[in-house]
């Protein structure tokens, strides 16, 4: 499990150029983290869609991959529920059904007063690729 | 229309701080880009779904502005059909409905071959504010 | 609330023609429970899809209009995650926000064994009409 | 394409159930019908959201087993955007993207006016079995 999650730090260079970190991993569940910096603002100057989305999805892809093997998002549902200024927002996936090539997962996002800014509903497809972790490096 | 897709070139730093470039915008219509650098890459080495999905959100957000008053994304769901990994990206976002509160946007992904990459599905809640352009300075 | 529950269940006509029962009800949680016959099969012999949802939506349409107004649905989407034969289906929803006009619900739908079947999220929008129960015939 | 035609009509008994009927159907792309009854009707008088899936469902699962091997629904959201009252609601769904295990399509939902009543998308997952068809009886 600390090999994935060491990968997926080192490797989801979109997640780093957004200031998205992941926070804890095992199968099934991951929590990320993401301190919200004036980039993340949209023109209404309140945190992007596609930042909360983005924060979401690394708990998600966290959560699925966690598993070992390589699972791809293939439907993903936001709801916005909360506009999001400042501070730090937290995304916790945890799985909803596990099957041998779909699974699915819910992502609820909180700022720092706990209150929910966002909900999501994802799928993924499970390949049978193994994650490239590890190779003896 | 010239001064909304200024103000949102200039305020939406989210799309700025990802590369993604508004094209084209009228009421209810919008197109955007994003030219696929190292850090759009997820764990796997392809687009992130969060570069895919901010993107289509600028266009979406791009479309439902243009009306004059803020409207903000409520419901947004994705589907991911094909992976991406260089080139130049194109979102196009067109309104499916047009209420008084409520409308719908349809944003079609295409890769530089004009293959899918991802369709969206959003909705936005009008609100009565408008937009804070520049009015004569 | 009684009136409510009473209300919903002598109006929607719809789910009555098929077999859906609310089981409970309050605000912004409901259980509806749906006993599977012969009338509910697709094509391949399974529970319907649109049977499934319709029996999902009744309890997120109970939780949200137990508020006391009406809350008509705008956005629902569904994960069907396996496949459901005979015995009886029952949904339970929960609100998972609500504001001044729009609130959300996630509903999780399970078979006689306590799998999971299908699980939805949907957004209300809420309206001033308050619902018309019977006052005081 | 007749056969496959004529076993959806024969053995969807949900959609027969709730007066929906198949009008056209090839591969990727299927019409179908509902004609609002009192029985389709919610709480509040309207055309249910469940009855207006149901019809959008039947024929996004006619579109998609039109290619003669089982497709299963796994993923579908709907926008509902205007109610329905009377008259004969038209379901069109074409396919968005056809790949050999996933496919996605999209269904305009639109009324006697041909104004737009809901919007769906939908992701399907296609198994290898063909469809049951016409085994020379």
């Amino acid at each position: 499990m600390d090999e994935i999650a060491a990968f997926l730090r080192q490797h989801d260079r979109f997640a780093a150029h957004n200031g998205i970190t992941l926070v804890e991993m095992s199968a099934g569940r991951a929590v990320a983290r993401m301190a919200l910096q004036p980039y993340h603002q949209n023109g209404a100057g309140m945190a992007h869609g596609g930042a909360i989305f983005t924060l979401g999805d690394l708990a998600l892809a966290a959560a699925a991959n966690a598993h070992g093997t390589i699972a791809v998002g293939i439907n993903v549902s936001i709801q916005y529920v909360k506009a999001a200024h400042t501070g730090t927002l937290t995304a916790t996936a945890r799985e909803t059904s596990l099957g041998p090539r779909l699974a699915t997962y819910t992502v609820d996002i909180t700022d720092g007063e706990g209150d929910t800014v966002a909900i999501m509903q994802g799928m993924v497809y499970r390949k049978r690729d193994v994650l490239p972790v590890n190779n003896g490096q």
